[in-house]
């Protein structure tokens, strides 16, 4: 249970003559003034005298009715502070401080017979929020959205971290350029994604992270994004003005409105250290408290699984057999099974029994249901029925298996992006679940969207996300999505959707790697919405150990791999190389088995955006914290500072650092562990080698097991 | 269960060199020859030698790949006959022959690497069905239908009976005229209906009736449409030509095709007389046998309502409060009742104990959930749960009263079109349904489609509605559809699909008003394809009684109304009308009271559409007799000949006729019961009043009930 201190003041409420407002943040160095010209809206923000935002107009363009665009009065303003700390479920602190300074505008169209927007901003000493309010009004019931006209107006030709804009995929590498090389750059950076829609005008995603010259940090997404198309953001590079572009619905509306709600949070966080941009819990703020009454069944995981085999040169496939057109009333029994096939009970077991012995909640196992032979890319609706087995997957014999390890099986929904074949089902898939012993899925989206013209991003999508997690709540189930839209930080609300991955994850380093820095920017982009399951986990990083044909790699050292577990935040994280790959390295596989999955605390070390990242967690309820430190392709030296341990004590650190010699590309799996003695004085100068990274883990130890250990 | 005679011969199986063939119907009346031209392939229907359908080209055009219209070669022809009877659970007639002559044409595309296509014909003593079937075949798995291009070129410039195309509704007024007329009368025809899609292109809907200057009758139509979008007819009026107009999905794509499956059966039904037309059992015959394997929970309802009250001058609403803007989380308890509320406890008792009284299986109540207060023209998605009830409906009361009084409870599904939301919420809402006594559930698409671009008469849509049949099944619940796409006999296969309304019903006589030929041309098309829950039995037709303020009348005298549970078949009859305006004519609602809603036979005595129809049909395991006889604008003298009674029995028929100077506009409820001796040799010319009908019962009866009656 969350204690809450909520001090709430009151500092105005008045019909203001005025047509400007200006408030600050709690510390004062984030202002942000509101105001109208000639019936139209605008807002700035400033961080200590510097301009984030100039003078950016508001408001939203209708569909067959006036626009909320302009002809509006200020009509009335009310200002209020709000602080209150609020302990989440499961997270990255155990207390986190809402407080804010909160400005609410009331705009009226005298010429539409006063017609009412409002606007709520809420500024925090991390950056900004503002959301548009539609009441409850006399003769505005509905409207349709034809697009929200918000601006972001930049001060300048700042560096950006971005991928291209699509109403269907986030799974784009990242290109960093000034804003102003993106029209050069747009078409090599939209790579073939399955699936996509690039959006034909100048735009790219968010959360958008962009730098100042003068090194001012910017992060722009949104939060709490319900009954609602995401936002995207188009570009105008000639004055460096970014604004909403909302992703349409198959008919091309942008969102369906009924009076008496309000939009997604627009959020603008800004620092001058990369640090406390990954810091902010500012998305968090803006999202509502849980939705559900009891809570207590939802427990972050770490799982091993059926999964990364189906990757590999020569290894496993999702599909039993090798035919082709089969239908969900295909008799099986008649196909010849394929030896390559995956979920087998032999093979599930194996892994249960390395879950088991070595301390993993679960085992995730995707091809494990009919309709695999030819699920992708025929925009087909009835592709899986979530409920029927291959032959030879045996549920109910792995479910004695599984409960008589003590490990749970993920269950796997991919729908192929068939929705509404999903939704159909939902129910049933579900009570199979509860009545299999399973409690998590993990679910997928690869495909178009059915019904058809629907997009992954679109307001039927957004509400659909929703409608599975709270459906899994009623049914006690936690859901871990891949293909969805990219998080806002719902998980406040619905805490058993665990985590997402919406985002180039593991799956890439399969299929041509990722660039060593892709996870140096995923922290200030994807992850400020909310958790990833990024799947690392990868010590065989060079597949021609599989097939000497094979060219492909994993870009990362090994111990790159183990610092994801800490910058990769997530209460779900997966070991997904094979389990053999793991007893072959059983020293490295230790911080797998030790890093915490939930934690008290966070601190952000040293970060830059496309550079490094170094993170130290303390773990929920213990006294041990886990260190993890990445770096992109240049080999760099990790600063590491252990002030956040409680001064006085003396830990164990297990650090697990690159070879001297190491490098993703030459000498991957080059490592040293070592023990040291720490505490809140240590310093530790570490060198990382390129695409490599660095692991530590601290515990509390006795005297006997620190003898003989030297201090850092 | 049904015994089956099969006498399948097969007489050829060879690969033929011909490109032409020819069958004929088993009485040899009928000939079909299919041919094909420079690679195309045609065909052309003869009846009694004279032109049906003249050479029409056959083939679909596919998206992004070669097509199926030409480059054809024919490389199997198979000639075959078969003969069964079979018995419909529930139906007009207690056992049904379906004998045919049979020829099968394999297609294939020596260009496309042999890509094949397979026609099957079936020709039947009343016409003509052929399908598509697409093989399964190595090459082509999938495909998208970019349109269907089989022709109809008829042989003339034929009387037709038709109404506009359009993709979501078929609730239009029928027009009377000419092929080559149609232009100039489509805009006029084109009335408001709500959430109408008229088609852009010349076209009318099916079943479409026609009639040649030298008096054949031809129906064209579609039978078993599954997995695949409802045809309509485009109409090229130079030359009398339809042909096929697929109703599209939301991005334009007019069909998802997996092989190993086929199009539905496009039928072509003929005669020179009007009666046999409405005799045929063409379009049953070619829908698949019961798909369930226990049917014995599906039966013929008759049933009243609280139904015609909220369709009359200030009595009742659907809508719980006269508030708008209102969610499914509104709290009921803070909205003002309105004291028209038609689903109350009281209401519904009062017509529980109507209904036990007189023999009525079942009470449908409207209005009964959360939600009516702004259903309506929102494009909403949660408009209802389908699951809570309103305060003043208290369900578990009313379930015990109707338990207590062995009547059955009609749930209400009204969708609003949000058809996702209902698919989403089915499960639910069935169970809901088992959980307090509902057996069957009268479901409605009232508005535009959500999802968003999809059609009522697409595939999308078309799969959903026999989704529900199937799912309901599960439950045990019998379905009747209101705004679902026009059957095409799906309920042989999904019989507790008992009926539909797809069509102009009684619900217009309160909104303008029916002319009175309309129901003299509902069996000649859109009864040909199934049952209609057409909601007769309306005793007050004119609504001056109900407020002297208003000019609308239902536009048939009171025996009409009693002559259409006879002449528009269904499993399914109402008794429309409040309780008490039966009271006040108790004499004719007798026949409502007696009229059975299933049959062992059925004989259409007399009929031309537009002008009248008169039909006998004999009650399922009785010797009880029912005849219906209905008129245009125009009296007329209805010929009987009551020559399919058993010969040598004598039996009492009650005759309800309108009175001499009875009509639907000035005097509509004139009318005299009279009873008569009737034997296999009685013959009766009976006077009809415009706008009018006759209605007689016939039973067996004692010598001391015959004493005193004379004979016809």
């Amino acid at each position: 249970m969350s204690k809450i201190l909520c001090l709430s003041i009151m500092i105005g409420f008045w019909s203001a003559i005025a047509s400007g407002q200006t408030i600050h943040s709690p510390d004062g160095k984030l202002s942000m003034s509101f105001g109208i010209d000639e019936g139209k809206p605008h807002y700035k923000l400033t961080y200590k005298d510097r301009e984030v935002i100039k003078t950016s107009t508001m408001g939203l363009e209708l569909k067959d009715q006036p626009s909320f665009l302009d002809g509006f009065q200020l009509s009335e303003t009310e200002e209020s502070t709000f602080d209150e700390n609020w302990e989440p479920h499961w997270g990255q602190y155990k207390n986190i401080r809402n407080h804010y300074n909160e400005l609410v505008i009331t705009l009226s169209q005298e010429s539409q017979m006063g017609r009412v927007l409002r606007i709520r901003f809420r500024l925090f000493n991390d950056g900004l929020g503002f959301r548009y309010e539609f009441p409850r009004q006399e003769g505005l019931s509905y409207f349709i959205i034809k697009e929200e006209h918000t601006e972001f107006h930049l001060a300048g030709d700042h560096k950006a971290f971005w991928i291209p804009g699509d109403y269907d995929t986030n799974e784009y590498a990242f290109t960093t350029s000034p804003l102003s090389s993106i029209p050069d750059l747009m078409e090599e950076a939209t790579i073939d994604v399955h699936a996509q829609t690039p959006i034909q005008s100048l735009a790219v995603q968010t959360p958008l992270m962009l730098k100042s010259k003068d090194g001012l940090y910017i992060n722009i997404h949104e939060a709490a994004l319900i009954d609602y198309p995401a936002m995207q953001l188009n570009l105008d590079v000639q004055k460096f003005r970014l604004s909403a572009h909302l992703v349409p619905d198959a008919v091309g509306n942008k969102g369906y409105i009924q009076t008496g709600t309000h939009s997604p949070w627009r959020t603008i966080i800004v620092s001058d250290k990369a640090t406390e941009i990954l810091a902010s819990t500012l998305i968090l703020n803006l999202n509502e408290p849980t939705a559900y009454e009891d809570v207590s069944w939802i427990k972050p995981i770490k799982y091993i699984g059926v999964w990364w085999e189906l990757f590999l040169p020569g290894r496993s496939t999702w599909a039993y057999s090798d035919a082709t057109n089969v239908s969900l009333d295909q008799d099986y029994s008649e196909l010849e099974p394929s030896p390559r096939h995956g979920a087998t009970v032999e093979n599930v077991k194996k892994h249960l029994d390395f879950a088991a012995e070595h301390g993993f909640d679960a085992v995730l196992v995707e091809g494990w249901n009919i309709g695999w032979e030819d699920w992708f890319g025929q925009w087909k609706e009835d592709v899986f029925d979530f409920v029927t087995p291959y032959p030879d997957f045996d549920v109910e014999a792995l479910q004695e298996y599984a409960e008589s390890k003590g490990v749970k099986l993920m269950m796997h929904h991919e729908t192929s992006g068939s929705v509404s074949n999903y939704e159909r089902r939902l129910d049933r898939a579900f009570e199979f679940m509860n009545d299999h012993g399973y409690n998590s899925v993990k679910s997928g989206y690869v495909g178009k969207i059915i019904p058809r013209g629907e997009h992954h991003d679109g307001q039927w999508m957004v509400n659909h996300y929703i409608h599975v997690a709270r459906r899994a709540a009623d049914y006690k189930i936690m859901i871990n999505s891949h293909e969805a839209v990219r998080p806002t930080g719902l998980h406040r609300t619905f805490p058993n959707w665990l985590a997402q991955e919406s985002a180039r994850g593991t799956e890439f380093e399969a299929m041509g790697g990722l660039a060593p820095e892709h996870t140096t920017i995923l922290p200030f982009t994807r992850l400020m919405g909310g958790p990833m399951d990024y799947t690392p986990g990868i010590f065989q990083t060079d597949f021609s150990y599989y097939d000497e044909n094979s060219t492909n790699r994993v870009k990362t050292t090994l111990v790159k791999q183990l610092a994801y577990y800490v910058t990769i935040y997530s209460p779900l994280q997966m070991a997904a190389d094979l389990p053999e790959n793991y007893m072959r390295f059983p020293d490295a596989f230790q911080f797998i088995k030790d890093v915490a999955v939930d934690w008290d605390d966070t601190h952000h070390l040293e970060a830059e955006p496309g550079d490094f990242v170094t993170t130290a967690r303390k773990a929920k309820g213990k006294n041990e914290w886990f260190i993890g430190s990445v770096t992109d392709e240049n080999a760099r030296q990790a600063s590491i500072n252990f002030d956040f341990l409680p001064s006085g004590n003396t830990y164990i650190a297990t650090v697990y650092a690159d070879g001297k010699d190491a490098s993703w590309d030459k000498n991957p799996q080059s490592y040293t562990v070592n023990k040291f003695l720490v505490n809140a004085t240590s310093k530790l100068k570490q060198h990382i080698a390129p695409g490599g990274g660095l692991a530590i883990s601290i515990k509390e130890a006795s005297k006997e097991e620190k003898k003989g250990l030297r201090k850092l």
